[in-house]
């Protein structure tokens, strides 16, 4: 969704609803829920859609990863049922379908979840939101659409089954968190690029769509603070739950992890303070530009307006006015006009304004 | 009460008074003491207006949930029996009448108190504080006037008397509490319209007016801060507040207020970054369009001034001028003064002004 | 004392004298020092001067409450046998002469040590220290000069010894304490209005006045964070201090107190706030005022000085200019120029400059 | 040492070498090291140049307070053979001979390390270091050159020898911190008047030498502040260092020097709040000054080019202008001018112009 | 490599592959993979270059202490196997080829990590990438190309190779981080000579070009910043991780290096602020120059425009103009042009324009 829409948070549709009813709340047309499943373990594994949720009920602990994934939150019964089959609480479900909400980690005593922003470039920064929860048998992600990223994890499960497998549930989490982080690496490179344009321009020419598209960054910024900052509240709760879900090894990725975390919001931080920097030479290159015109006017008319009241004296009715009459008046006169014009060109080339 | 109003603080008429003198600081004229209950469990709903109050003293604790709502701070006499009767303390009945209250928590031996603004919009933002006192037997709380949102809570009540008897008194407090806190998320969508106004206008008419619409929202900023912040502090005090008026299952819910006071005090601060942000380009549009004015100025100055001259010239009053008399004196001259303009004219065009 | 005394320290009187020197440090004359008692129980009251001050030296326990009030720091020796009589710290009593100290709290073993700017309006923010030790037996305060807020004081004690005896000398001193509190409520009304005023102006009539008014609010800002800050320290310094000798129901006054204080620095952080919008209010309202400036001019010589030119023209005197010689040559020329004139005053209208 | 050269660091010279090397850092040409000891205990006093610093070896405990003073950074071994005869690490030698180093405090087994800048003011803020050991028989003081406040201690310590001797070593090193803390009052009131010349000029003057005068106060802001928080830290490490060096006495002079350094960086930040202020007003001050010049070239300019306009019209030579005829042009022409001026005054008297 | 180049972090190239997939990540084209091995105990030191890597694999532990530098990133065949060889966690060689990394600090159950930028100025501040690894048996550095420092290092092994075998490995690692802090030492200077400069021409010609110098050095110290602050974190992690790894000793080495990057980054911060004073000085040069040349302009103008509409007056045609037959009138107008003149420079100096 686009920026602007995204600062707004759209909370305002359920005031004075019972919490935890559900109502998608997005900016986009919610799209057709899709369910579907991976299942797999060290040697098998099954892809499939699922259509009647009320049989997922039961799932024995039979040693196999399974990951729901379901995009699209138009059919909120589905997710509904879904919730009840693995006992979420409704807050969660609810929180799962507001994609406003701000990136986040609660632990349940059944569950975590794991709210995040994936985020793409396409004429500015948009993202998408991705709950992840982690219950004891399965890890179930929720998005409001397609999320591109999860082929390429889909294709590294089938590669590394045996590998994942054996890493646990917890390194499939940890697997969707980074691709997801790495989503910001690739965005920011887009706004790198950006902030060089401006950068080779502003000192050029520094006319009013440099301004428009400083402030455009600047408020890609802004957005990008507000949900980057929150992500490092939540991969620390994460790393801090004494959970058993989380395996010694995958704590090592995490940590992984949250560098990469803080890398995203040193950068955005450093973006921002550049983008400040670009402001102040725009608003300085204008009254350079501004001083330069006014050195134009200036000097043009103090040239030339003593000449033309000189030339304004000559001529003058007067019937006595004896210069008038001298063979040598007018060449005298200009004469007299090229001498003040020097002078005030020296002056100005004192003041060094030429 | 209108912001201005709102930041100033009143206290001031009860400097050297007693702690606990009862005396109500409010901008508006305070209106008339009106005192409902409504009492209900899981089987019966009574609602009533209470009218001799020292009656009130006894409540047995009979498993029904009593809900006291004063409304109107004009008959402080009633206010002090109440508290009597429920063994208030004189301070947080005194903080209860004083409407610049900053939102805050506060632990009694046997009461919480919790003060808050509702906020809504009208023209600008504009707050009503509730305070919620949550005792043993019945939560009290205390308002200016009528609060709007009161009554969808009652209507919830009446509909699941059942259910909320069951998750107890705490669980109408929460209840309250969200409201007033979905009273912010209808306040920024007015807020978030106001600034998608000014963006749309800034760059091409900044006149005095739009400062005027940016300082009014920067002030109203500044005013939601000053209310916001604190409610943090105020939730977190419930949720650690090891009390056991709060059960297990209300914690859940009171972390997703949580959720939404952070998610409050964000916007806050992303709407006062991008005021800011508007403020910034209100200024450089003007600097923008001062540059333009003078380049038109210049323009017209440069090209002009040196022609007047050289006609100036011409119109001198000399005897011996020989150009005067030559044949082509007159289109020459014409002819040199369009030279100079088309000189004039390219370095204009080099220089980009044109 | 005037604002920008009260920025200076005057520590540097006393450098590299010995620790304890006791010189009173203040801007403004030092006034003769009285010493008054107040010595109260439930049942009798007596009020007396106090001029032999070592017969003070043993004062027995016997459950009355008396208050030594100190005004005027001339006589510094009345101050020091005080000090040596309840056996106070020379760095105490230092600390009390210097009235460019800083809100504090300290805990000495026999007794606590507070101080504290009591302030008022008068052209500008202005204030007065008062010291509190808080002894066993006794309450001592010291003050530069009669400070009005204690009349009340005392009537209060006067009307209440029943109560106030009961509730222990530690209620006494939350009666002082709150009174200096209160003093900032009242101060914060006239700078409200002040900025009211600014207000009201800094759109219509930004002068150089209007400059000068906020500026000279801003500093008083600036010593108000200076003075407010700290008092944040002491009462929690306080309420920390886990004496015996505040009781628990002081306690909750004390909690009200802080809640003033914080308030308090809520208000000047909003204020800072506020005027430092209505700079930038100023400093647009210039800009503002400087393009229209410049607007006028340039629409006036634009128009006018290619009319001069054309004027000029046909003020030459060359001997062939055929035009001069024809009939509809002027109104021709006059014609001409009106067309000018409406095609430039066109432009101007699309530019939206008129 | 001048600012810019404080700013610097030098430690560069250093870069490569083995940790301890000693070598002067200084930006001053290095003074000739002089050693010079003061002994005493309550009932004698001696002092007396050390030129053979190897006999210094073995100081019994003779009850006596030993202070050694070094001066002048410029023969190393001096230094180099005082560190090994009472055991210092080579890390504090290469500290003290370290003029760029930042306050601080550093607890080592055999002693304490204390470093701070005795400031003055010579045209600007100027610092000198003192670095303070403090070991058991003995406090040692290294200093670039020459401190003046020395003097005084030594005075206080010949008058007053049975009590400091009483009060123990630790009293010494209190009285010399003091005296370096209280340099810095000393300096801020030069500080003081010259942010109040530049107040009382700034509004009426604002030239560019005012700006310079700000810059320089600025800068020398900066560099207080970098010498002046780090005290904090000192003087609570002092504090806290729970070594039976320092006495339950000497801890409240502590805390009195602790008060007394947040005076001073409550000062800077006052001092730095108060010269942005300036800045502020001076840039506004030009605005104003270059509006007033606008208004007077517009008002002339807008006058006057219309009149030499209409001037222009009837010194065209057009054989046919009827209105040259009429015995009555010349003085309509002139009335009509003058109603065009006062039109023109009344248009600038509404705009408040004039 | 180059400052922008060093803001943008290159992630993106890994977005979507298995965490510890190594790729060389920097900016210049990577260097080929040279690995050397200085090994020494204090009678025997050997350098040599390592070809085969698989060989490494058992080291006893034979009292020698080794150094294995690894310079260029081309060859990751030989850094991976020489991961294998000691056991290093194959996200930590990931890190090591990531020139983007932060410098940062990780605690392995068999190694630390410890990530640091070396710095030097080339036109503008660029810096190097230096890993070390600290096993148990050896030191491992990692850095994209030769680095100047270890020359000298290593002279200083060959020299001390006694004291240093007894002061253990950790001293090593000592020398090589203090190495590096010092690099940025001498950075600072290059930049302190750039601020100085600036200074000494903003007052005088506050050009463009001035505007680019000072951008850049912000620039430079946004990157400074970055790089500068998460070695805090770096340094205090290496002196709490209670390891056996660093002995006493060193401790006391590692409190002096964590002293210089607290002095290095007060110097980044203090040159931050120094810079943005530079440019607010910029900025209200450029004002003050316009103002100049406002004034200029203006006084020709008010004081020509005048003289040249009476000037235009008497060139009018009219017939009847009783002053141009008047004998006197030709003088008179010229007395009663230089008297307006007069008027008008009184009043410019009136206003100290002149
Ligand atoms: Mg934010
Ligand atoms: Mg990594
Ligand atoms: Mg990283
Ligand atoms: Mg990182
Ligand atoms: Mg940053
Ligand atoms: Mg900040
Ligand atoms: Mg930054
Ligand atoms: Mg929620
Ligand atoms: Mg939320
Ligand atoms: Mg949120
Ligand atoms: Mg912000
Ligand atoms: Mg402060
Ligand atoms: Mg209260
Ligand atoms: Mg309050
Ligand atoms: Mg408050
Ligand atoms: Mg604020
Ligand atoms: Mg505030
Ligand atoms: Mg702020
Ligand atoms: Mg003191
Ligand atoms: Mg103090
Ligand atoms: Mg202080
Ligand atoms: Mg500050
Ligand atoms: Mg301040
Ligand atoms: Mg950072
Ligand atoms: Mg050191
Ligand atoms: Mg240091
Ligand atoms: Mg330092
Ligand atoms: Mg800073
Ligand atoms: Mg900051
Ligand atoms: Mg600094
Ligand atoms: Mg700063």
């Amino acid at each position: 969704m686009p920026i602007l829409k995204q600062h707004s948070t759209k909370e305002s549709s359920k005031a004075g609803m019972a919490p935890g009813t559900l109502i998608g709340i997005s900016e986009t047309e919610p799209a057709k829920t899709i369910v579907n499943c991976i299942e797999f373990d060290d040697s098998s594994l099954q892809e499939y859609s699922i259509v009647d949720i009320k049989n997922l009920k039961k799932i024995e602990n039979d040693g196999k990863i399974r990951w729901i994934e379901i995009k699209g939150l138009l059919d909120i019964d589905k997710i509904e049922n879904l919730g009840q089959a693995f006992n979420i609480h409704p807050l969660t479900l609810e929180d799962s379908l507001n994609t406003y909400l701000r990136p986040k980690f609660e632990n349940f005593d059944n569950y975590f979840f794991i709210s995040l922003k994936y985020v793409f470039f396409k004429e500015e920064i948009t993202s998408k939101q991705i709950s992840i929860i982690v219950a004891e048998n399965v890890i179930i992600t929720i998005s409001e659409s397609e999320v591109p990223g999860f082929e390429n994890i889909k294709q590294r499960i089938k590669d590394n089954k045996n590998k994942i497998t054996k890493s646990g549930k917890d390194y499939l989490m940890y697997m969707i968190i980074d691709m997801i982080v790495d989503s910001y690496f690739l965005a920011f490179e887009s706004i790198g690029d950006k902030i060089e344009d401006i950068e080779d321009n502003v000192l050029k020419n520094p006319d009013s769509e440099i301004m428009d598209q400083i402030y455009s960054l600047k408020r890609q910024m802004i957005y990008l603070r507000k949900i980057t900052w929150p992500m490092r509240d939540m991969i620390s709760g994460i790393r801090r739950s004494d959970s058993e879900m989380i395996s010694q090894t995958t704590q090592i990725y995490l940590n992984d992890v949250s560098d990469h975390i803080i890398q995203i919001i040193d950068t955005v931080e450093t973006y921002r303070d550049m983008i400040s920097e670009l402001r102040e030479i725009y608003l300085s290159s204008i009254s350079n530009k501004m001083n330069e015109v006014m050195k134009v006017l200036t000097i043009i008319a103090t040239i030339f307006i003593p000449l033309t009241f000189i030339a304004g004296i000559y001529g003058m009715n007067f019937h006595f006015m004896p210069e008038l009459g001298w063979a040598l008046g007018y060449p005298a006169t200009i004469i007299f006009m090229i001498a003040i014009s020097l002078v005030m060109i020296l002056f100005f080339r004192k003041k060094r304004w030429i």
